[in-house]
């Protein structure tokens, strides 16, 4: 079908204040998923989106979990072998303190002049409500200039995301077949800045494991033991010393073996990105660059893998001295992955390389905290192949493939619950303090989204 | 003078029965100095010693300090240049918590039959009320004997040993014309076995050392900075790994520069007593001997020095996973010394050896916890030689010279503050529960304590 570009567009423009008016009621509950006190605004705000999304046609309704109801909706779409688009997002928001640093009410939306334009201030402004509502206004486009979306749409908002999702998994694999699609859609992360749009390709994958060390069978006077017995504290700094290299690498046999190669295109346009190491590390208190060497900051934290202790503990810790060789030592450590990193193979692998590292007597006991594939997405699907098409279409500029240093748990259980791919097209900037105090979404970024996603859910139905 | 031995050992074998109902009368004031719920008991039981010595014909008092009384005492003996001794020991014992788990009262002293003969059983019965009225009975006895000391003789009590000496050190300082002496004796160590004397001729010294090791200016999130900045607990694990070589020596340069050789003689005793490292280790659930190679497990405790980590922690330290890279990380560290290793100089070595290899930008702040020189009794002293020559007499069987791994804060602060060397002759025996319920002292070393102390007065007097 022809895409309407030209109709969409002024449809977008003529209603950009309800468009607005629209979120600032979204953004008035409290939804704050985590905090029992919120426990009714959070369930109201999911019936108030189900709600939005009935109204424009949607068969939609809150399924309620063992924590915040989930909202699910359906749309058909043109009916026949159209693509479906699973949209995910979320409805929760972190909680608004410390209330005293806002220079306005949380869950009272202001707009704000900015350096690059109006600013939508509000918890949740940016994370995830506004991100929800660019394509929550873009079907209502689509619905208002056509009649119908272009695509079999089908959307999924949990209430728990901001509690680390702890009802997501289950409720995928509960409901796989109901929503499963072709693609997934998200909107929960950055552009590179306010002009360049930016598809998030990479996300890094994370293993946690808990460490416990025993040695003796109790704690000991490190006066009549000392220096001839073992020390779980001595040994434990030993083995985790002994995890990198000192150029920086992870030591661990094989750990890099599934490392897919970064490809030297991705290497050169992110090298282009002006992005400053310097600027980075200063903001932290830091004036040198660490890690592996033969990669840039921003390689290291996209698209290599990496091994950081967590938590280290043991002995005394209190004030003062304490003569003690303590019986355990602890540890907590996380690696983060890469594609095509499995988190099974790196468990195996680093509690191996520490097993045959530890001293004799010494017993090793191990908590797996955490588990997570790192993500790469196709660059040359159709999905990813349609959103550059999009974005470069609205902001008249190629977006830039960009990775993230953390993970987002639910693309991972999507791709494992519904076997789809995710496509992360987000309109969030460096510095809309999420999860901090006075969290903004600039307003241009927000109607930008609602045209990237209009114009997407066009050049997926065959533009 | 000639040594009145038929005559005193006559005395001591009558008088045993009221020797030891003295000792009961002791053991009955639950003089635990550091409970205030016991300070009256502390004070009267303090009054009582006091009351005792003043009998025999010393001059004595107890002097107020911030926390517990000294007792303090003097007696002139034969007058003219007789040499002038110094007793150091303490009347405040340990708590005697857990309660329930001791057959009789602690406060109230239990004669039992052992494998060894009796048993005086009670808090502090060995540590140190058992050991102190050793010297006690030996001053009484050579006073009804020959109706003086043969040895001008002063007493120092104190009743704070069992909560870390708070006022010994200033005490010392402030009385050190009244208390110096030509040499001090000590009776609160061990023998080798029940009918082994042992003269305990090494002490190790210590440093203790706190390090906060600062890095980013806040805690950051893993996914964000992972692998591209320094990571304090990481940077920690690292240098306190590399304080230890792999055979087990410490690295610090200069550390063992200071190290007295260990005569063959000393090895070859030692190598003779019949130690089981087997056994010492099985004890605390091990199996396997650790340390510096080419030594032996007791010439390891006794006569080596150490670096021990005492406490490590930064980081997320509770339930389930964080991925945070905090900001600081810490560790506590000790280094057990020997002579002439000089705590300053090992203080500064390890210091800068691990400055030498922190990250760039990691801020290393330092805390000193503890500095106690070690101690080495001259071997050819004339006290070391008539102690010896006591003992022998006694026990018909040449004393051991052995070390203890730990440290005796009132020996170093004597050395300090009143320039005096210790002999360490004690008489408690490995399994004697110093510090746990049921706390007892061999009533055959109880005796032979007072016997060794009555001939140590008379070799020194010129015997």
């Amino acid at each position: 079908m022809a895409v309407p570009r030209d109709r969409l567009d002024a449809w977008i423009t003529a209603e950009r204040d309800a468009a607005l008016e629209r979120l600032c009621s979204f953004l008035r509950f409290p939804s704050v998923g985590t905090d029992p006190a919120h426990a009714e605004a959070t369930r109201a705000c999911a019936a108030w989106v189900a709600g939005e999304l009935a109204a424009m046609g949607f068969e939609a309704r809150t399924v309620a979990t063992p924590g915040q109801p989930m909202v699910v909706a359906h749309h058909p779409g043109p009916g026949g072998d159209a693509p479906h688009l699973l949209y995910y997002g979320h409805y929760d928001v972190q909680p608004a303190d410390p209330l005293r640093l806002w220079q306005s009410s949380p869950f009272e939306p202001t707009l704000k002049a900015g350096p690059r334009g109006e600013q939508i201030v509000a918890r949740g402004a940016v994370d995830d409500k506004g991100q929800v509502s660019t394509f929550l206004e873009a079907f209502r486009a689509w619905i208002a200039v056509t009649g119908s979306l272009p695509c079999r749409v089908t959307v999924f908002l949990e209430g728990e995301e901001e509690s680390g999702s702890p009802s997501l998994d289950h409720f995928l694999a509960e409901h796989a077949e109901e929503l499963k699609a072709d693609v997934c859609v998200v909107s929960d992360t950055g552009m590179w800045d306010v002009e360049t749009p930016a598809l998030t390709t990479r996300l890094r994958g994370l293993v946690y494991l808990q460490l416990d060390l025993e040695g003796p069978n109790r704690d000991l006077h490190s006066g009549m033991y000392g220096g001839a017995v073992l020390n779980p504290l001595n040994a434990l700094a030993r083995v985790m010393a002994a995890l990198h290299d000192d150029a920086g690498r992870v030591t661990v046999p094989g750990f890099y073996d599934d490392v897919r190669p970064l490809g030297s295109d991705l290497r050169a346009q992110w090298a282009d990105l002006g992005f400053s190491s310097t600027a980075f590390l200063a903001d932290i208190g830091l004036a040198h660059e660490r890690g592996e060497t033969g990669w840039s900051t921003l390689e290291r934290t996209w698209a290599r893998p990496t091994l950081d202790l967590n938590g280290l503990w043991g002995g005394y810790t209190g004030e003062g001295s304490k003569t003690v060789i303590p019986s355990k030592a602890h540890a907590k450590l996380s690696c983060r992955l890469v594609a095509d990193q499995d988190p099974q193979t790196i468990v195996e692998a680093v509690q191996g390389f520490i097993a045959a590292r530890a001293p004799a007597d010494a017993e090793l006991n191990w908590t797996v905290l955490g588990a997570e594939p790192p993500m790469a997405v196709p660059l040359d699907s159709p999905w990813h192949r349609g959103a550059t098409r999009a974005l470069r279409a609205v902001f008249d500029k190629a977006p830039l493939s960009v990775a993230s240093g953390g993970s987002i748990p639910a693309v991972a259980a999507i791709k494992r619950r519904l076997g789809c791919d995710s496509v992360l097209m987000g309109f969030g900037l460096e510095d809309d303090r999420v999860h901090s105090p006075n969290e903004k979404f600039e307003r241009r970024c927000f109607e930008n989204g609602i045209r990237s996603h209009a114009a997407f859910l066009g050049e997926i139905a065959g533009g």
